[in-house]
C-alpha cells in the first residue's frame, strides 16, 4: 500500500486550506470528505467577513474555493474514516474495511453539531454504532435504525437494507428521503436510545422502536471517538498555536480545533496545521 | 476627546479582518496604519493558497481587500502611533503630540523585517521574495539563492532544492548548515542584490552570483517598545490561542503574532482577534 505524506480529513475551508498549502510544499496529500465540500458552508446565506468576498453567499464562496482546489490538480476522495490508529512513524486510517496509511493527519471534520442523544454515548460499542460500513454484519438478519443527520446518510441507511431484516431510518432534516422501499422513514423526533431486555429502543416524542442496533450518523464524529487517546478540550481537538495536537504527527484546525466558528479562521488555521505538518515531516525524515 | 471601542494598528490582512468583524459587531473601530495596505503583499507577485484566490497577485488580492472594507464604510486613518499605554480601563495611543483612546486594541503591525539589503526593497516582487513556499513555483527548474538569517530558513532551502534546478544558500550566521547536498553553502558576507540582463546578482565582498530569484529569509525582529510592559516571545508578541496579550485588553494578530507569515493566517488571527476584543468589551461593560 502507498503511504500519504499527510492525510487531511475534512473539506470545509480548514482542510481545502491545508491541502492547498501542502500541495504546494510538494507533499503527497490523500484529501478525505465530501466532494460537495461542507453542507453548512454551501448553505449559508451571506458571510461578511472572509477578508477578500465582501457579503459573499456560501454557495458563491463555496465554489471559488471548488475553483482555486480544481485549479490546483487537487482531489477529493470519498471516503469516510471511521478511526484514526497511531502506529508508531505512521498513522493506520480505518475506512469501513480497508486501511488507508499516511506519516501525518491533519484533522478538520468540523464539530459535532450538538449534544448526542440521551443514552447514545452509554450505549456506544453497546448497540449503538457511528458506522453502518463497519459494524453492518453484526446486523445480518436483524433490526437496524439510522437516527440520519443529513441526506448524505440515506446511501449508509439502503446499504443496511441489503443486510438488515428490517431499516427503520429517522431523518433529522426536512429534505425528501431517496430510500429503498424496504427501508421505513420514521419522521418523529427522536429524544433519546434506552436499553431494554427486548433489545435497543429509539424513543421518539410519541413512541419506542425496538430494534437491535442504533445507527448515529453526522456529518462529524466526536475527536476522541476518531483518534483513540487524543486529548480533547470538551469537544474540541485540545491544540497549541501550532495546530498541533497531543499525538506527534496529529494536527487540527477549523472548528474542530475550537471556537470561534469562523470560515476565515478555519482556513487560516488549515494553513498553519499544514506548514506544521510539513515541519513534522521533515523531522521524521531526518530521524530516521 | 472621543474614545474608540477598539483600536487596530495595522492595514494588512490581520488588521483588515479584525477590522470587518468588529464592526459587523457593531463597535467603534478606529482602524491605523498605511492606506496602500501592506506594501509587502502590494508587492507580492503570486499568492497561491490564499483560499478562495487561486494563484493571485499581491495587489490583485489587495484590491479585493479594498473593496471589501469600502462595502462595509471602513475608513483607515493614516496615523503611526508611537506607543500604547495601559490606563487602568482604556489605553492611550500616542501619535506624534496627538493622544486618542481606546477602550481594547489590537496590534497587528507584523514584523520588521530588519535592516533591508541594498538592492532588496527596490526588487522585492521583481526576483526577490520573503517567502519559498509561496513563491518557489515561480522558479521551478530555475536557479535560486536564499539568503538566510537563521538556521530556521534551511528548511525552506531545502524545499526549494526540491523545486528548483540550482539553490545556492547564504548563511548569515556561524552555525554549521544542515542541508542536501544539492544545495550549495556559500560562506560570503552578502553585500547587496543587484538586477541584471542575466538575472538578479548576488553581490558579495569576494563574488558576484547569477540566479533566478533570491529569497530573503529573517526571523523576526523585536516588536520594539511599542506596548511598554507587554510581554514578548523572542521577537513576537506573546499570545494564546485566542490572541490575547499578557495586558488584558492587548490582542496580537498576523506576522506580530507569529509565524507562518502568511496571509490567510493573519486574515484568520484577525479575526479572532476581534472576536475576543469584543467579549473583552462586553466583560468590561458587565463590570462597571
Amino acid at each position: 500500500m502507498s503511504r500519504f505524506d499527510i492525510a487531511i480529513i475534512g473539506t470545509g475551508p480548514a482542510g481545502l486550506s491545508a491541502a492547498i498549502t501542502a500541495t504546494i510544499r510538494n507533499k503527497k496529500v490523500l484529501l478525505l470528505g465530501s466532494r460537495d465540500l461542507t453542507l453548512k458552508l454551501q448553505k449559508a446565506h451571506e458571510i461578511q467577513n472572509y477578508l477578500g468576498f465582501p457579503a459573499v453567499s456560501g454557495a458563491d464562496l463555496a465554489a471559488a474555493f471548488q475553483r482555486h482546489i480544481d485549479q490546483m490538480g487537487i482531489e477529493i476522495t470519498e471516503k469516510r474514516i471511521n478511526a484514526v490508529y497511531a502506529m508508531g512513524d505512521y498513522f493506520a486510517l480505518q475506512s469501513g474495511d480497508e486501511m488507508l496509511e499516511a506519516s501525518a493527519v491533519i484533522l478538520a471534520t468540523g464539530v459535532v453539531q450538538g449534544k448526542p442523544l440521551p443514552g447514545e454515548e452509554a450505549l456506544l460499542g453497546h448497540g449503538v454504532s457511528y458506522c453502518a460500513t463497519c459494524d453492518a454484519p453484526l446486523y445480518r438478519g436483524k433490526r437496524a435504525a439510522v437516527i440520519g443527520y443529513s441526506p448524505k446518510e440515506e446511501a449508509e441507511a439502503a446499504f443496511l437494507a441489503e443486510v438488515c431484516s428490517e431499516v427503520l431510518y429517522f431523518p433529522v432534516y426536512k429534505e425528501e428521503t431517496s430510500l429503498p422501499e424496504s427501508v421505513r422513514v420514521i419522521r418523529e423526533k427522536v429524544t433519546g436510545i434506552e436499553n431494554t431486555a427486548e433489545g435497543r429502543v429509539v424513543k421518539t416524542a410519541e413512541n419506542g422502536y425496538t430494534v437491535d442496533g442504533v445507527f448515529v450518523l453526522r456529518e462529524a464524529v466526536a475527536p476522541g471517538q476518531l483518534v483513540p487517546g487524543l486529548e480533547v478540550d470538551g469537544s474540541h481537538v485540545a491544540v497549541n498555536r501550532k495546530m498541533e495536537a497531543s499525538i506527534p504527527g496529529i494536527f487540527a484546525c477549523g472548528d474542530i480545533a475550537g471556537a470561534p466558528y469562523q470560515y476565515i479562521k478555519a482556513a487560516g488555521e488549515g494553513n498553519v496545521a499544514a506548514l506544521s505538518a510539513v515541519s513534522y515531516l521533515d523531522q521524521l525524515k531526518r530521524a530516521q
